[in-house]
């Protein structure tokens, strides 16, 4: 049998093995699904084997598992290691959802569900791609190794250190990421820079306790009117982020790579359509693609305090909160840029009432890889034979922290490329992933895994210049 | 028997009967408890029925209800009105407190429980005192009727447009009110003024749902950046309010009414150590008690969107709100103030994302009585013997709507003095009140109504003066 009648003959069993996979509510932010995460660990762990895997384990990191698996019977062949996660975000606002979250539906070609999508879908991919060829030809064309992960929608917090310890476990020439998307339905796309992210929460302390708004109000600070200031301080009128410091580090973008932007299909009415804004809004000088793209970002995710229920109460609050999440681009560094934003708490916050600045679980250095790598070209040739177009090559705002942990832990760069798509709600209410899609992965992982059979280790691996 | 005996010798059972009243969760502001602001209805009802009261009837507003009764057996004697309210703020942060709010406890001569100070204690204590007098002389030596409402706490919404309806039925010569407060354990205070009140909330609306912060993040405008800003706009470094127009009908303080103020006792440690703040903030140029008392303010009672949870998610939300309520003195008109409201959100909104504002229910007109009045002298008189000490009138920062409603839609002014003291986390968690205070308002009680029947009905009436 080949493998492609192998993948024919068996997609609707992978799609009903996929809304097992999604059933589970692994959502890493929040504790009370920890026991959740370990269950998709297990999951994942055991459709490795079924696949024909060998040493698959599940491996503790101090918080959320990774699971690994592997197959190295190609000697001279290059070792690729294929990255993927489990978890997924949480649900909120979940009266937004048309169904429940996590009772997958399948309606018109699409299947429903929180990580459909990101990453569930996308990261079983591989699996199946390996299944297929090793039920067919009984080999695999290359050595693999898997590195699936349960954190990176927290971060990745406890992957940088368990990597440094695992180096060896996980030595390759080239890691292949399931985690990333195509540009449209017939458009495929390879990343070449991922943002960095820092994040970090504002506490403001006011009085000790809720306080009647006309027994106090005027009179001492109001713990929401200082956070508000503090928010309206970190960007001026031109969409820049006005935190000191911010973009000393970023370089200005080439003419070059404005020119490959500019390149790119963009109709700002379908982006309004799709955002539902009546217009874009962001930093002066630069277009849409290029904010999204090259620039960095300050963006707060979440802010309350206060009386937030039906009606109204009088109340002055004890305290105001508000989370914050930067996207960084080459260069900048995610812990120098919490320092930064503390420093300019402490510099703009108002008289009476105390904020501080306290750092959230997750970072990422910024991720840049050269187009010309043979890892892109090999990807991007089978991309373009099964597409009927060449990918483009972009820079994205999104973050998946271990392609950089990959980089300086393993020395390996990552191809980065997959089978979302932006209108499918990532991170929103009502995620669904495409089940052509999901077919066509599948093939052009097999597709990719043997075109990479031709590339040497040597030129997969990351050249060290210079000294 | 003498009514200071009955009153002496019924004090627990009177204690028995407050922690009953305070059982019911009589939360005007939410929905889920329209029941029970109707339960207490009868139970106040039903006491004052007990009580000796006439005419005793639950009437229907529209919203929640008003309870009256009537003594009317003293001929040529003045009518006096009687005015409480047996709703309650709601409780939350419902995890602050040291008891279930609605399960009151007696400890150290203080009961704890939502609605303890802030009224129902303070509006029971007439009743009794009444009763004492019915009971021990069979007489009272005014003509009395009772107004207490369901609708304090959410700003008595349909209170207006009721005793417009209502007039001849509440028709009286002066109203006593039993929401106000004392000064200290041994110093009583009269209310001279009460701020009037406009409550709004903002909304801000952006994209058409919470999108991914690395795909959309700066490229389209952020609510919560958004509404920061507006809040942001509403005061000046010198703790202003920057709303155009907002002091324009506000007079400035008198030297004789920054006199009286400065004679007040103040102890800015204790106002620290109090509220728990470092320093005191608000508007430059006004003391601490300026500021609360004849000076109009703006505070955000609670602000919210995005992701509140633990951790981090990583969204650019699709809403924000804020609620806000300012505080008026004389003079300013809470319609136009909201109107003025509106139109700086509109004028300051950022591009990129929708703030519309809408009005809440609470709304109320400034009151001012003067101190002259005989009504305060004869109040003035017994608070004086029963303190050893003269009280302060002063004018204060929380609103009664219903004093400017009985002085637009019956023509008369309303003496405010209570029982209940700062201290007692009125609208705040482990709220409570001193039972000490309780006993001696019911003997304040007996006597004003006393030493009020001493007076003419055309002096207490409200003068007409000129044309």
């Amino acid at each position: 049998m080949k493998w492609e009648t192998y993948l024919a003959e068996n997609q609707s069993g992978f799609v009903n093995e996929l809304i097992e996979f999604l059933r589970i509510p692994s959502v890493s932010a929040l504790s009370e699904h920890d026991g959740d995460v370990s269950r998709a660990s297990e999951w994942v762990a055991s459709r490795l084997r079924s696949a024909g895997l060998e040493g698959v384990e599940i491996l503790p990191t101090g918080g959320h598992p990774v699971v690994t698996g592997h197959h190295l019977h190609a000697p001279g062949k290059p070792t690729i290691l294929i990255y993927g996660h489990f978890d997924t975000q949480p649900v909120d606002p979940i009266d937004l959802w048309t169904d429940p979250p996590f009772e997958p539906k399948v309606k018109d070609g699409r299947i429903y569900a929180r990580g459909a999508s990101d990453d569930k879908g996308n990261m079983f991919i591989p699996i199946l791609a390996i299944e297929s060829l090793l039920r067919s030809e009984g080999s695999l064309p290359v050595n693999v190794k898997f590195f699936l992960e349960g954190q990176e929608e927290i971060g990745s917090p406890q992957i940088g250190e368990f990597l440094s310890k695992e180096r060896s476990r996980f030595s390759c020439d080239l890691v292949l990421s399931a985690d990333g998307c195509q540009w449209s339905e017939d458009r495929p796309c390879l990343f070449l820079g991922l943002k960095g992210l820092t994040e970090v929460q504002i506490d403001v302390q006011g009085p000790n306790r809720d306080l009647h708004s006309g027994g106090f109000g005027g009179a001492i600070q109001n713990p929401i009117h200082s956070l508000a200031h503090l928010l309206s301080t970190l960007h001026g009128e031109d969409g820049r982020v006005t935190v000191d410091g911010f973009y000393d580090r970023v370089k200005p973008v080439s003419e070059e790579e404005r020119e490959r932007i500019r390149a790119l299909p963009y109709q700002e009415d379908e982006f309004l359509s799709e955002t539902g804004v009546k217009e874009v809004f962001g930093e002066v000088g630069y277009s849409t693609h290029e904010r999204l793209m090259v620039r960095p970002t300050l963006e707060v995710n979440g802010i309350w305090g206060g009386f937030q229920g039906d009606g109204t109460k009088t109340v002055l609050p004890a305290k105001a909160h508000a989370k914050i999440s930067c996207r960084l681009v080459a260069d900048q560094d995610p812990d120098e840029i919490a320092e930064l934003l503390a420093r300019h708490v402490e510099r703009h916050q108002l008289p009476g009432a105390v904020a501080t600045l306290r750092r959230m679980v997750g970072t990422a250095t910024p991720y840049v890889m050269p187009f010309e790598h043979p890892g892109n070209q090999a990807a991007s040739e089978v991309l373009t034979e099964l597409y009927g177009h060449p990918p483009y090559a972009i820079k994205v705002g999104g973050t998946i922290p271990v392609t950089s942990l990959f980089l300086s832990e393993l020395n390996a760069y990552t191809v980065c490329f997959a089978f979302g798509l932006m209108d499918e709600n990532h991170h929103s209410p009502d995620e669904f992933f495409r089940l052509s899609s999901f077919a066509r992965g599948q093939t052009a992982y097999c597709k990719v895994l043997k075109r990479l059979a031709r590339c040497s280790t040597e030129e997969l691996q990351v050249q060290t210049h210079g000294v």
